[in-house]
């Protein structure tokens, strides 16, 4: 049985009005489905995207508790994977709340597993890196540019793709770029599970979806991140 | 100890943009609190305001399970929940997802307790009225008009406002209009629960919010519902 | 996957004296077993029968509460629940509570799942259709007469068995029939379920049993209910 | 804070047609709900009586598995849990199902607990010693005699009432009697636990059920379980 | 689908220090990898041991409450199976807490499933003789020594293998020897489940590993206890 | 009411062979229920200490999982929760596994709640901070040095005590010396929790366990970490 945790970045999924783009949701779950026969088992994980932010924004002048105002953002993901959730299966969704139960529906017969937050603290690109390794999946972040860049592609037109990075070396440009507030594909909590963990990571444009199912077939597509 | 269920309707607490109308949310917090001393526990119920009709109306064309429609209608309540509760309590949200849920918190210390829907196949008037049942509370359900009219004030000039009402008269109205389209306050299973019931219920303007603590401190305020 | 919510009514499994018609029980046992083979899962849901009523009425003079009757008549569905499981599976029972947790149920290698009431304000005909919808699931509602008819074919020897039926034809039927306290086979909320989930729904004599593997099998057997 | 764990024998509460005795039922609840007062803590357990022995008596030529044919009876027991909690809150509700829960419950402002069995190969007696040990309790376990005696006093009128025991003569009494099938009491798990945790315990009469307030109240009353 | 429980004693398990004999740990998840195969799902309970003892031991001295310090004990043999988990499996460990959970998970796609103690007042030799109960499985007992012999033989040289023994033999053997405190093998719940459940139980050397892939390929090793 | 989440170094509460430091413990547990009087409610996190870690170290060479082996960490964590809780209330324990059971047992009328770790990929330390930031908290850190140094106290004699510090020069301190492997008493998650939550923070030397008191009580002990 070989396992995937896709990561799908929430400006894939939404627009900046918070709709849906449905027709890349509905092309992702296609692939998702196809991927997902053969003894595979797909794990997905969103983010809580516009309408996390929404909520959060608002709430804060009055909230004042970052744990609060996370589990609004998890929330909102748990919507956001329920409602993808829904389209797959058309039946009443099963999102885990936790990696137990996650550990437990993966060993159920559902061949695709939505899911969005977990904890306060954490951003939905960890909980990919620590749900791929609590089930000893291969971890893909589909994203809306190509992959890792040797700095952040959308504000510095010198940005190099890397084909593949060793996970020491992208540690040490995102120590330098989040000091900076720029660059924020990966946070440094993310950055350590995927280290100790192993984990065979790759970073890819999600769009069109097509490129997830390359990457689960093997393709060398995006960037490759090498465990040390 | 007296229990009361309050029901916000979505109109009162978001605008048409689905923004939080922060001001009066704010104030009906303060009404809240204030009301909760003395030996008094509330019970919010809030519905999924434009939050869940936006995931609904997006995901209809392609889910085709109202079953699953509802339930992101339901997860979306529970966000608005949660907003609540961490607008009032500032710590992380405890909102209950089952009746069974509800009566192990209502035995806990917590003065006020926010909720969204429980299931498929309810409204949250509906959930309101079960809450309201289930831990023999009185129900105050604040909408945006001053109670319960002969029919839909907002359609009908010659609408007139009744005082108090038979729960018999009002599923008689109701089911008038509920074949017309019109006057949608209540669905007719919240009807069969507050008659079964015989839970003493309150309809109100639950703007400006002091009216719900005019409510529960006895006053003759808006629609009395008369148990049969 | 074909899907399938087998409602087994009170009168069919329990006799008079509350008693386990056995032979009954033995037989639909068997012939579910033969159905769920092939690609097929079955949900079964029981009502809580004979026991149900008993704690209820003897409760009723003391509690004045609707709310925690309808949960004596829920866990004393379960009761029968787990009953039929025992004699189907030999083992410890396990009996979804919620959506939710038959939702996982579903997912898991149980072909034949058995389950009782949900929540206080619901028909177990109402749980049916609920999960039914909630699982994707053809509906087949097994009584003691050969289907619907046009008016309760116990009270009025002139009513007419329905081939088939549209659902907005059935709930005319029903609204009439309810308010004269006749011919309680559908309640209004099992009927809305029906109606908006567009479920392919079959109600047929359960005894013999074979008549259920024989709806399960596309046989136009009973009464079809044509969705709107 | 003092805590007493109350076991009410299955034939003080049903006839032998497993009807409630509403009468003593309603005495007992209202005896339970003046002790409950003044810094008192009270756990109810109940057993399935005759309606656990209906289902189990019906069951066994199919089942053949005595873990399901358990969990019949506490599914019964929790029925009957639930029925004396509607009675004394006339509320929804909130039976523990493990002794994890009950610590959960306990720690709730919840005065009087009902509960039901807990886990196949116990019977409710066993729960009433391991829930009095969990949450740090005195035992009275009401029965239909006036206490523990040297024989079971419904076979052999010489059978004297034993003021008070210590447990190892009581596991000296009932080894022996166990043997033939006589005076059954206590089981010897039952024991086990009593004499491990030092429980203090008091077996008396349950009818009237005064009694048992005045055993809350410290009084000398039925047979005293000294601890080794 | 044929199903066993194996019960691994703690003397296999952990050398005195309370060090894993990783070689035998090893070696036993290698032959249950391979007895797994082939429609045959394991069920592994696994005892406290060492840590077990540690804890209790060191707590008994302030703690006076043996539920509190049972508790400890299933903590800690749940930790236990949480290691040979992760060994098994190399991903998060799922652990069931109670029968239910048990049942639950045996209906998942995991085909070894490794567990600890539930519940205050039980051994896990007791645990797994009611997991084999509830789930219909066979039971296999892993000890340090051949079999079940006529009395302890690390006490008394003269002590006889028994091939076969009835489980009323058993009890008497037991009966005697356990007020003696000699050979603690079995304690009179086991006993009393196995004989209720008529288990087909088979008690032997856990040591090498492969005798355990013997008994359930149905070898006559060790001693069958043949049910009354 | 005022909380305050107390960490419990693991250096503390055992020595070096794994032993509690008894006499330790109970003058701790004595303090904290001093303090839990008048209003103040109290959360202890407890580490894995030398359980975790002798679990870990001899699991690693064969599971290559840091989510597995994180887990058994976690599990130890809750096994040493479990001993604090037996000896302070002498009860079955109650411990939260998570957050949101965090949140409902601290809605209870528990006074001190003992918890271990949560999730894998966090210390128990950051679990303090989370803790802390979910339920309001103060967080008190009780270590073996009398504070935070400008440098590790046991390794560099140079090294001197903060009376107070702002959190952003302790990021700086730490990212220094996190890189060199040295001064382990934060690591960066737990930093950007305090960061961002703005948690009124104090490190004090947990012996003799009166300063935790006096902390609790307002006085200006060890260090002060003051919110950027």
């Amino acid at each position: 049985m070989k396992r995937f945790v896709v990561k799908l970045g929430g400006s894939l999924l939404f627009d900046d009005d918070g709709l849906v783009k449905i027709d890349f949701v509905k092309n992702t779950l296609t692939v998702l489905r196809e991927a997902a026969k053969d003894d595979t088992k797909i794990i997905v994980v969103v983010g809580g995207g516009v309408t996390a932010r929404k909520y959060i924004h608002q709430a804060r002048p009055y909230v004042e508790n970052e744990s609060a105002l996370d589990q609004l953002g998890i929330l909102a993901s748990r919507l956001n994977a329920a409602l993808l959730h829904s389209i797959y299966y058309k039946t009443f969704p099963v999102i885990p709340s936790s990696l137990e139960e996650l550990a437990r529906i993966v060993a159920s017969a559902l061949p695709v597993i939505f899911m969005g937050g977990l904890q306060p603290g954490q951003s939905t690109t960890t909980v990919s890196a620590l749900a791929a390794e609590a089930t000893g999946s291969q971890l893909i972040i589909a994203t809306d540019v190509e992959g890792v860049y040797t700095a952040d592609p959308k504000r510095d037109p010198s940005a190099k793709l890397l084909k593949s990075v060793s996970i020491d070396s992208l540690i040490d440009i995102f120590s330098k770029v989040q000091k900076a507030g720029e660059y924020r594909l990966f946070d440094s909590l993310t950055l350590q599970i995927i280290k100790r963990a192993k984990i065979h990571t790759r970073v890819l444009k999600g769009d069109p979806p097509e490129n997830i199912i390359r990457a689960i077939e093997g393709e060398d597509i995006g960037t490759l991140i090498e465990p040390a």
